[in-house]
């Protein structure tokens, strides 16, 4: 059996996450039905991580064991017919026996487009959030810089989710950057709880339109309390960019 | 009664193109349902002219008469509600009487976009034809350059299309720019035969690809005849960027 890494992208905007769910159609659902085609018998994928129902990716990771009927690097070109077109394999490699993507995944970067011009731009109305008014981008830079670092993110959490190993995290990167009307927020970690860029993007917001002041942040996560942070952003903003091993 | 000069973006992926059909989805159709609510009676609205099915626009425009209940710049905010996701109204301006969307019109500028890449863009499917392998962007510069100027285009023209006022057409601009995987071909003339910007694509696709010469583009234009172009290339990679008055 050889050990495969497969990197691929997807438009979430039809899809109920990655992960393989009864009733609900997934990422994971068609990946492995193009594999079992390929490979005449069922392949069970394991994901790098979850995304959210409507959250998109340029670099979702999985791995997955199989003969070598195909070469690694051929799977792009040989599941390009078996996928939708809104799921894209853009690479594949052979890797040893031990690696596991989710397991061995040591830092993922995501990114959320805001969307700040008075009308939608109606090419990004799946891939940005619209969101007119004034935002102050340096506000709100302030804000990430405060959150950046190893905290306990419980107050980033969704409530009701269960997160094994605790809630401490280590953000690396959090930037908020302006390109004309598009507000992008970058955020690399090593791990991130449940929602936790999403909230952390709606809390954003709010400073950005002065409801809640950059200084405030770090009250707000000594506070661990979920309802002092912001709400949810909606998953369509949100983009998984990469997956570091 | 008022004049208005509207300009507006959609993605044309769900529409059987600009202009109203019977027994067909338009975006006209859309945009007079919803101007139709606003001003209590039927609006019937000139387009500067038609995109083809599946064809997008940024700019496209259009005019009409109604009376002065929704101020001009109202109307992009006035209209949000009532149309769908895929059009977005971003301008209204008051005009003089005489005004009229396509017999005023004097250039309009298009571009037709092409993901180069091995594999497509998930996120472009739908606004690039993809087109991997080998392109020689230099030869389809240089033939654009042929193309530029006044011409008769007869070979960049639908067969049975009917077009009044001949096919001397004035190719203003016509530049290919490669952007990493992504090839955009920008063209902006006084006016346009039927599917001779996606006619003319097909014929640079065979000069990038080495199966035309460029120096053979003024014999294909001396020729007047559509069989010694290329393939109209679909109509998802283009867009109507600008309408000039």
């Amino acid at each position: 059996m050889t050990n495969h890494k497969v990197t691929l992208a997807y438009d979430g905007t039809c899809y109920s996450g990655f992960q393989l769910q009864k009733n609900a159609n997934s990422i994971q659902a068609e990946v492995e039905k193009g594999l079992s085609i390929i490979y005449g018998s069922a392949i069970r994928i394991n994901g790098a991580g979850r995304t959210d129902s409507g959250v998109h990716a340029r670099g979702q990771v999985f791995s997955f064991h199989a003969d070598d009927r195909v070469p690694a690097q051929a799977l792009p070109q040989a599941l390009k017919g078996l996928l939708p077109r809104d799921i894209v394999v853009w690479r594949g490699e052979q890797v040893h026996d031990e690696f596991h993507a989710r397991y061995h995944a040591k830092k993922k970067e995501y990114c959320y487009t805001i969307d700040n011009a008075p009308l939608p731009d109606v090419f990004l109305r799946k891939y940005a959030y619209h969101y007119p008014g004034n935002l102050d981008v340096q506000a709100m830079q302030a804000a990430a810089v405060t959150l950046a670092g190893e905290h306990d993110f419980s107050s980033f959490r969704a409530m009701h989710s269960n997160t094994r190993g605790g809630n401490v995290r280590h953000v690396e990167k959090f930037q908020v950057v302006r390109e004309k009307s598009l507000i992008r927020i970058h955020i690399l970690a090593n791990g991130f709880l449940y929602k936790m860029v999403r909230i952390m993007v709606g809390t954003l917001l709010r400073v950005g339109e002065g409801r809640i002041a950059p200084g405030d942040m770090e009250i707000i996560v000594a506070s661990r309390r979920r309802s002092r942070a912001g709400p949810t952003a909606p998953p369509h903003g949100l983009c998984l960019e990469r997956v570091y091993y």
